[in-house]
């Protein structure tokens, strides 16, 4: 049983979380910690801070800090230190660079940091008979050429970005070593579209360049930090011309990786679930939903279609469902109040 | 040009190649001296010796040694030394893991070796300005479900081991770094089953542990270190129930690399080709000829199917003729000829 908050001794079983200072890695944590887990943060801070962990104390009610170390994975040495430090029981993992133009530009980059990351945590984990991971996937994992229906976890997979591919082959690795070890559990959860932020307003997304997704980028315009939104494609095959994606609120995810880690240890081996809603919004929804939210037009110019984007991806819910049990709670709605209040209260972040 | 000989200053532009005290990299660095190319060696020897090198000196007649580092490409800051070591023009890059059963049992180490190795070459290639690869894939990477009718470049992709993997994220993560830098030239070469050994019954396969593969295999089988021959699954759709596989000479292979390292220059970006013989034989033809090569009955046992095995794997040369002006000059009577002198030579090996 975990026990009822992060002040326990060294020897009490913990959860390794890395990543644990980004957008959704601390949402996770405060997730976990609300629900009673022990909880070690792991992050090398180049796309986060420390912040995000402070408030986490603070709505959690935690009287001690959660265990942190600015460890990057591809320092092996630190990271079994870390393993060292702590009884680790099962490992969420989020570590990992996301900017899918970025690792066009670097790719190099983006395989060093997010697969030798991966292989370093995992050797570690073999080393320390850690045998319990969830793993934060992607959607952008299955092939964008599919025919319109939403994606289940059977589709076929291939990626068009580096990161993507990092992602998927971050799969594979795993998959590859539950199938060479005994006693190994693993869920991939493939995430479609995150977004909103923690309901008290203190949490959220920060991204530390300009967002290259639609709500980061829509709320720094509400907020006045950018001028305009930037619309690409007003001529898809969707309700009103432009792209439908399925969004899904940041804390539903976070309770998503909580709802996997208590299935590891009922599970046996390898398995993929999709984390998305079912239901989809095409981009002027979504302007207008988080226009609403901030009671303000959202300024806004229709440009030509991006090379690369499809008109439509949902998520097929239904496996995750039945067998995970899990279900979105908050609506679109939720997403951009939420949204909203965290922006407007942090207009630059947690800077 | 290339030098006649590789005896040249420290600044004369040369070829590296890693993994070059293996089999198909040994035969190879012979065929790039031959030609005239100055060759710079890596290996971190974890399946191979150095010997063959000396069979090289001797076979080409050098007068100095071939420069060789004994290096793992994991360790990037060794690998740094040898650029700066000497001048390098152009890279080909053997070096690899290559078991599939050790890789399912492995994965981590096959996926590191490979693949951060890889990378690590990469981003020193890039810190030296060296933009011209050839890179050691395998049909491996294919789809094997395919429809029994020879393999296409652009055949689906897809493998069942984690070696077939590494390979295959090896190529991807090439096709990136190509596309992300100006200059780059690459070529992937997908070899079918390279066999035989160099005419002078002086360099050949020399595997550390029991062979996999079915012509090593044979091979040690008729020097007498290994008792039989087992043949795995009669009932294929074939000419006689056995397997067909595509085999090829290293010493062709060996040339198709040369072939492809002076293509480099004059193609841009990255370059997928097959290489193999367009002909299958089965695995009883194969004993037949290895039989009448070495004089003798080769003793097997017939047995089932291998999980994982197919009917028949068979390259289409097509693109390889054409664009490359590669074919294979060797046949199967050669193959086992060379193969058997290499052996019955060095029963042992390079020991």
């Amino acid at each position: 049983m975990p026990s009822s908050n992060n002040a326990s001794t060294p020897s009490s079983p913990c959860v390794l979380v890395t990543g644990g200072a980004g957008f959704i890695g601390s949402h996770t944590v405060l997730e976990l910690i609300t629900q009673g887990f022990k909880v070690v943060v792991v992050d090398n801070l180049c796309n986060s801070c420390e912040e995000p962990l402070r408030r986490i104390e603070k709505l959690s009610g935690l009287t001690e800090q959660i265990p942190f170390h600015s460890v990057d994975l591809a320092n092996i040495d630190a990271l079994r230190g870390v393993f060292k430090a702590h009884t680790i029981s099962s490992v969420i993992h989020f570590a990992a660079l996301k900017a899918v133009g970025e690792s066009v530009q670097k790719p190099l980059e983006y395989y060093r940091n997010n697969i030798t990351g991966t292989l370093n945590l995992l050797e570690v984990m073999l080393q320390f008979g850690v045998k319990n991971i969830v793993f934060s996937s992607s959607a952008t994992v299955y092939k964008a050429d599919y025919d319109g229906n939403p994606l289940r976890e059977t589709n076929e997979l291939g990626c068009t970005s580096p990161y993507g591919r990092t992602k998927l082959y971050m799969e594979s690795i795993i998959r590859d070593v539950v199938d060479a070890n005994s006693g190994w559990n693993a869920i991939m959860l493939r995430y479609f579209n995150p977004t909103g932020a923690h309901e008290s307003g203190t949490m959220g997304e920060d991204p530390q360049q300009i967002p290259n997704n639609l709500m980061p980028y829509m709320s720094q315009v509400a907020v006045g930090n950018l001028k305009e939104l930037r619309v690409f494609g007003t001529d898809y095959n969707t309700r009103d011309g432009t792209g439908v994606r399925d969004y899904i609120h940041v804390m539903d995810l976070a309770e998503a990786h909580v709802v996997a880690l208590k299935r590891l240890p009922l599970h046996k081996g390898y398995e993929v679930f999709n984390v998305g809603s079912g239901t989809g919004q095409t981009v002027l929804e979504m302007i207008e939903a988080m226009s609403e939210a901030c009671g303000k037009k959202i300024p806004y110019v229709l440009e030509g279609r991006r090379p690369g984007d499809i008109d439509t991806i949902l998520c097929d819910p239904t496996k995750s469902t039945k067998e995970l049990g899990f279900q979105v709670s908050r609506d679109l709605k939720q997403m951009c109040t939420d949204l909203w209040r965290w922006q407007k209260n942090n207009p630059n972040g947690y800077k």
